[in-house]
């Protein structure tokens, strides 16, 4: 077996672009004698690749006693052979966390109960509410090791470079969720170094501060030394606040880093000479991995688990448009890291039997994710069985409503992923397709981080959400997403660039805007225009390059809007521009006193600006109006033309060949007249569709 | 026309049980050259009865000055003849408050502009984040009046018993959502008499507590009258606290009764001879109009309002299990607070047009309000058209994706109405029917109305929804409400009693279920045993009753649970049960530690009670198997027997009539076997039933 290789955009073997179409398989749980004719079954679906965690739990079992193979559920060997007889790559995941509905999330019960002080702690200093460890804690670091010690040689026999099937291995699972879904951040002392001199947390803030004086200004206080600045909770007060939160958010996601760079060292240490993976566990948490990104010097893919129920307190039952929006940027995201996207749990079934994941929902969840841009996944999980004695967290048979039972029957969610797998076999060259796009939209991953420290922030990437991207989607516009923190996009002016903007915006950013602007770019900002950088420090950089002076008023709902020829459109917030820039088209206005919402100006350079004091919430027809009329000014030529708001769309294309979804991802039927622009620019019909309720249809178009 | 009159069940006329089929049509939107045609289509639907908003603002323009009949769109006798003459009875509803999108929410610009003292206000005495006002500020009342004064007599030509065509009326709109949605609760000092000698909290403090010395008692205080007591915000830290609390909630609605009554008075005095209705905005709100009820000594009717979409920030785009749940428990409230249920705004469309309510949704809504006992409704809208000018909140345009468009023309939607319309038709003994039930839950409605000062007690609330009511539901049992307040169920041991119950639980409601045991009566209760009254004082009535001396230990998830024969029983909270009563089969344990879990035991007056000391989210099969085990063993026998837990049922019975509704509210296809008990309690297959997405199927049943 060749391994498996990876650029930007895709996965390949041998030179040979390739869809990595993977299913958890357990060998602790799925019975042996069964090994070999499931994996047969997973091979006629289209897979190529299996995925299973290498539970530390069940391999060592006693501090210092390792067990392999001595009993079919510890017979890790045997699987990976069996795989290899299959012909199947493995994704090993030997944790040290799993998750997976196990005791202790995977870790052995003795390291628990016996080293109560490698917990994490509130800031407080107590405990969490399951039993979470503290990544970098000197003591936990030292069983992992032993525990690597232990498998990875085993591990390191079966690679491809070795022979074997291990094309790829995951450190630890789903890094960071067993902080915050049980108890927030980590304050452990002494893994994290508060208070210590030469400590984690002293050596970042003199790595960001320099000396201590530009921390106390920062923060409006006056310290002696970095040592004797803690960690602050959540406040937002005043900057200074925001500032110290900030600084601990920050510090939290370059400690867990810093704990993936160790694992990573580690797992090379003991042999392990695949590529690296790593799955964030939902899209809100893939920008909580750029120190991560940024520290790893091996082959490394970050994935994202993409679920849409897995027990009634989810928003949905089922795929909606809501969470293909979520897909989409999750997708979008990961492309902008560098990274062929990939769902690293794609849901083949839930842990709870209801509300039902049903065949016919979860295929219209897999060709949403194909849709937006996966290039690999690997379905959670594709068959389940018995747990081993006393590791399951709640339950001895671990079945997952899986598209092959634990008892092995096939079920219907099978054909579901036998379709995905047709649709992959049938448009081969669909990894190395891209969506073809008309516009573009900003993504900021400091306001998506903000989530944990700063609200208006936060807020502003739900509106980039539920607003503007929601209204492009419905107004048939086919955005691709550009990275603030990247220089890649700022001399590309062909399409138009929508940008949602908080009050505060890093230096940088404004900096690139106003150059994508001077290099004759056309943006479409909203709701306001930045006037703070990311610390909060005054920066009008942006502003400045318009040549508005801004002074801002959210005057909220007493304004009625009219903008771009649409009047009436419902909003949120309103920003009145109490100052314009000298040469500037007043495009909006609020209908009643006339006090200015939109303008259009021109910059140096020939770029163009429309600023848009309007937050929205998408919600009317006016929206989609509003937005279609200000894109037109910016010289949008939409790629796709879909007679139904309801129906979204994505066009993959590789060069001649083009493959269309349409997604209906409502309960009820839907019907839609769609249209493409070839190469030429001409609109070519697809015809009128009629979608059943929760249907995704591909139709292959040329170029 | 004759008089509408009502029943705790049903509707009637002349005698004869009818549907109220009502549909909201505004003569102030509506085109007065389109009212004929848009009435009979409306008929031709089914339906019998128009409700509109009469909004203050667009009568009375400028204050003391008002207008009727002089344009079209202020033609209110011209469009209460025209439904007289289309044979259709009218809903009045003049405010003062209207909401509909209309600035103010219907009331006068100059009344919210010139007279600011009237405004509600924070307990700092800010006012709310809308122009909400004070219901009981003098001022304002002395407002109304005038309004009043001026419209009613105008109505009052056109009652029913005047022989025109208004049969009922509403007062006010949505009580109490003006102030919880914008601001929260309303502490106008003026209004409400905070800290005033006989003000009207002092007052209500003294009924509640007689001498001031009991009071200080309940709140840890030491004040020397009940002039001085404040009202206080939510606080939980103390009983004390919680005490305060409620008390200001309890205040709130009972100021909100008075209100009430002060509009149904002022209504009566100025000629109108009709019934009241008023509708609560939603189904968590119905419980705030406990005083209300109580309060109003005039023929009145409380209906709910029951959308499932609106705008993205929904839970759910489309009906769901999840909304039939709050549908079934809504229309049990309402019927057990003796009204026929009617839901007053059953969706007509949103004023969003994103998500789309679609007709396939909207019909899979109206067949699930049907099947859990609607006996009456008002679809909103059923057809609009332009704000009259300037009333707008922001749009000229009052469309609401109608069944009738805003421009007349007739939509997909109407059809789902008409066809809700035929069911109506087709069965005219439904409106007597009632849900045949095999099993009774216990509804404590001092758990609802938590939810505004005590969280443990609210959070026992959702429990009950989501957990003991959504696995009675996917087990096929088919539950019917009891409230804890009535006496009307005590000596009623038909069926086995539902009872899940808090730490804390009114005296007088244990002393119910203790009457109830000692009738012979079979109840399950869980999570826990009361030993706490309403007010936080010791009360150990139930357990006392059982034997038991409860010393339960919240345990939580290192349990694994085997109830009833059921193990791996997954769940939230475990109570360990330390003491067991002396007679006792236990019947649940920790399949770790062979702890008491579950007892079934006997009481005098040869009751049976169940107690379970889990707290479950519903997910898991074992859950359903568990319910049903625990039911068997209280005697249950279940009135439909369904095969897929997926689909609900309700079987609703008119002597040897009945009509099963099966319903499928997922966005998949669905297949079932349904059978149902007949009157000799043999079990009649219906068949296979393949329900298509969304799709609610009712089939007629002999029994």
């Amino acid at each position: 077996m060749h391994p498996i290789e990876f650029t930007p955009t895709h996965y390949a073997i041998n030179g040979q672009p390739v869809y990595l179409n993977s299913g958890e398989f357990h060998y602790f749980r799925v019975p042996k004698s069964d090994w070999r004719r499931r994996m047969a079954l997973f091979k006629a679906a289209g897979g190529n690749c299996l995925a299973t965690y290498i539970p530390w739990l069940i391999h060592e079992p006693e501090e210092g006693t390792f067990a392999f193979g001595d009993v079919d559920w510890r017979d890790l060997e045997g699987f990976l052979q069996t795989a290899a007889d299959a012909g199947l790559y493995v994704v090993a995941r030997p944790g040290p966390y799993q998750y997976s509905e196990l005791l202790y999330g995977g870790l052995p019960g003795w390291l628990i109960q016996n080293y109560p002080q490698l917990l994490a702690r509130t800031l407080a200093g107590e405990p969490f509410g399951m039993p979470s460890v503290s990544y970098l804690h000197p003591l936990f670091l030292e069983k992992v090791r032993a525990w690597f010690a232990a498998v990875c040689p085993i591990l390191a026999r079966y690679t491809v470079a070795q022979g074997g099937p291990i094309a790829l291995t995951q450190f630890d699972n789903e890094l960071t969720g067993i902080h915050i879904w049980f108890g927030g951040l980590d304050y452990n002392a002494e893994a994290l170094g508060f208070g210590q001199a030469d400590g984690r947390y002293p050596r970042f803030l003199r790595a960001r501060y320099g000396d201590i004086a530009r921390l106390n200004a920062a923060y409006d206080a006056a310290y002696g030394d970095f040592v004797e600045v803690m960690p602050a909770p959540r406040a937002e007060d005043t900057p200074a606040d925001v500032r110290r939160a900030r600084d601990t958010f920050d510090f939290y996601t370059h400690a867990t880093a810093e704990y993936a760079q160790t694992l990573c060292r580690m797992l090379r240490e003991f042999g392990i000479d695949t590529p690296f993976i790593h799955n964030a566990a939902n899209p809100e948490m893939n920008p909580y991995f750029l120190e991560t990104i940024a520290a790893l010097d091996e082959p490394f893919v970050l994935g994202s688990d993409h679920y849409y129920n897995l027990d009634q307190h989810w928003p949905q039952n089922n795929p909606t448009p809501q969470y293909a929006r979520r897909v989409f940027l999750s997708c979008e995201e990961l492309r902008l890291f560098g990274f062929p996207p990939t769902v690293l749990e794609l849901p083949g079934g839930s842990a709870s039997d209801w509300p039902p994941i049903t065949p016919e929902d979860a295929l219209a969840c897999y060709l949403t994710n194909l849709a937006y841009g996966m290039k690999g996944h690997n379905v959670y999980i594709f068959t389940g069985g018995p747990n081993p004695p006393g590791v399951g967290e709640s339950t001895d048979m671990y079945d997952y409503g899986a598209a092959i039972g634990a008892d092995g029957d096939v079920r219907p969610l099978y054909a579901a992923q036998k379709a995905l797998g047709d649709v992959i076999a049938q448009y081969p060259w669909l990894v190395e397709a891209e969506r073809a796009g008309d516009c573009r939209l900003a993504l900021d991953f400091e306001y998506a981080r903000a989530e944990r420290y700063y609200r208006p922030n936060y807020q502003t990437w739900e509106l980039m959400e539920r607003g503007p991207l929601t209204t492009a989607f419905c107004a048939g516009a086919s955005p691709v997403c550009v990275n603030l923190d990247s220089d890649d996009w700022v001399t590309d002016v062909a399409t138009p660039l929508i940008v949602v903007s908080a009050e505060s915006m890093g230096r940088a950013k404004q900096e690139r805007l106003m150059r994508f602007l001077q290099n004759g770019g056309k943006m479409l900002i909203m709701p306001t225009l930045p006037t703070l950088d990311e610390t909060l420090e005054p920066c009008t950089v942006l502003a400045d390059c318009l040549g508005a002076t801004p002074v801002w008023l959210n005057v909220g709902r007493v304004v009625r809007a009219a903008v771009g020829g649409v009047v009436n459109v419902r909003h949120g917030a309103a920003y009145v521009s109490d100052t314009l820039p000298l040469e500037t088209d007043v495009i909006g206005v609020n209908e009643y006193s006339g006090d200015v919402l939109a303008w259009h100006t021109t910059t140096d350079g020939g770029g163009q600006a429309i600023m848009l004091g309007l937050a929205w919430v998408h919600s009317k027809h006016e929206h989609t109006a509003m937005l279609r009329a200000l894109l037109t000014r910016l010289g949008w030529e939409p790629r796709v033309v879909c007679s139904n708001p309801n129906i979204w769309t994505s066009l993959r294309v590789a060069g001649e060949r083009g493959l269309l979804f349409i997604l209906n991802l409502y309960s009820s039927p839907m019907e839609a007249e769609v249209s493409y622009r070839d190469a030429t620019g001409a609109l070519i019909s697809t015809g009128t569709h009629r979608l059943g309720a929760m249907t995704v249809k591909v139709v292959e178009v040329h170029l």
